[in-house]
């Protein structure tokens, strides 16, 4: 009953239902489904799926019923829909307009990833106080002093912030960047920055994820 | 009684006890209280942490219990003391030794990060099959043709492998890397690799990061 409910709340705003953990496996599907399109196949059941990836069958339909797409029994998904409706409902195709703030060794890096922007995330400009840095532009994007945010992103209309600022001024850094209008925060500090309820926060943390990968090396060892 | 067994059991072995959600906030508390020590502070206490954390004191002390420091009552832990045990229970302080495959935009933005190094990991090669690349230098780091990693790798000896290239060849490039000695793979790919049991896998999706985020901006609209 509980699923049946989901599904009837999806019609009318089926953003807001799906849970994280849900959401976090639809890319997954996505890419495996282009990988197949490229193999030259256009049928594909969420147990084909579940065979790649270590998720069953049944929670691979699950979290595809979140998504404006339905299986047909023992026929499966249309891959070509599949696809357009998850690049869709991910937010894949659309573009989003975001600034970062702190160029230095990965911030530059990420200004210099024109991968990003194929997932839909088109970072305008780079804000920084190093003067060897302001003025300059890395892979055609320019980089402001920080002082100049809130007048630039009058123009920019950025939504989200990158946050790749030493650590402790992130927390600094992300209070100025609402205060300049930013919606939503990726904070790849290992800082814990706390932010207002209604602003959005993602943390990727690659510092944390090398601790786990280097922790389980010793195990193994 | 389960921590009390736990924090005997940590003597012998404690690279092996510690559950990943603590794990990966050990990296938190290190980052806070390195901008402690840099405020001038020389105690802290787990309360303390809690305040500026969205961790329960409860909690943090815990955690803190599977590294080998403790507090005292009233006084809190020493940071100098403190720091020293989590960067080196984070290995961070340890070189790693790894190579990169794929060095699209991704891959070359990691080899640019030299803050990677800070954190215990060294990328001494990128891997790559696109003639444009192979031969090249980026931030010093050698691009060689794919072909000659097993040879290579003989010299180089790296532990772990980056994974960053196009999703549709990265379980072919991981098997590669494991039949060429890699022991932990370090998936930017949003693609589900599968590794044997004795390879340590740590997957991080900037897209899957990026959806999440795109989807509760959506929310909040």
């Amino acid at each position: 009953m509980q699923i049946k409910t989901d599904l009837l709340m999806n019609r009318d705003n089926y953003h807001s239902r799906i849970p994280e953990p849900a959401l976090r496996r639809l890319p997954w599907y996505l890419s495996y489904v282009k990988l197949l399109k490229k193999q030259g196949y256009s049928k594909v059941s969420s147990t084909q799926i579940a065979k790649k990836i270590n998720v069953s069958a049944t929670q691979i339909a699950k979290d595809l019923s979140y998504v404006n797409v339905s299986g047909k029994t023992r026929v499966g998904y249309d891959i070509d829909r599949l696809i357009e409706v998850l690049d869709d409902f991910l937010g894949f195709k659309r573009m989003h307009t975001a600034v970062l703030f702190g160029v230095g060794s990965l911030g530059a890096a990420l200004l210099s990833d024109s991968g990003l922007e194929q997932y839909g995330l088109k970072i305008r400009a780079g804000f920084d106080v190093d003067a060897s840095i302001v003025g300059q532009k890395i892979n055609n994007i320019p980089v402001f002093h920080s002082d100049e945010f809130v007048l630039r992103n009058k123009k920019i209309e950025a939504q989200i912030g990158v946050l790749t600022v030493p650590p402790d001024i992130a927390q600094e850094v992300a209070d100025f960047m609402i205060e300049g209008g930013i919606e939503a925060i990726w904070n790849f500090t290992p800082f814990r920055i706390r932010v207002p309820e209604h602003i959005v926060l993602q943390n990727t943390s690659l510092y944390a994820h090398l601790a786990v990968m280097f922790n389980r090396l010793v195990k193994e060892e």
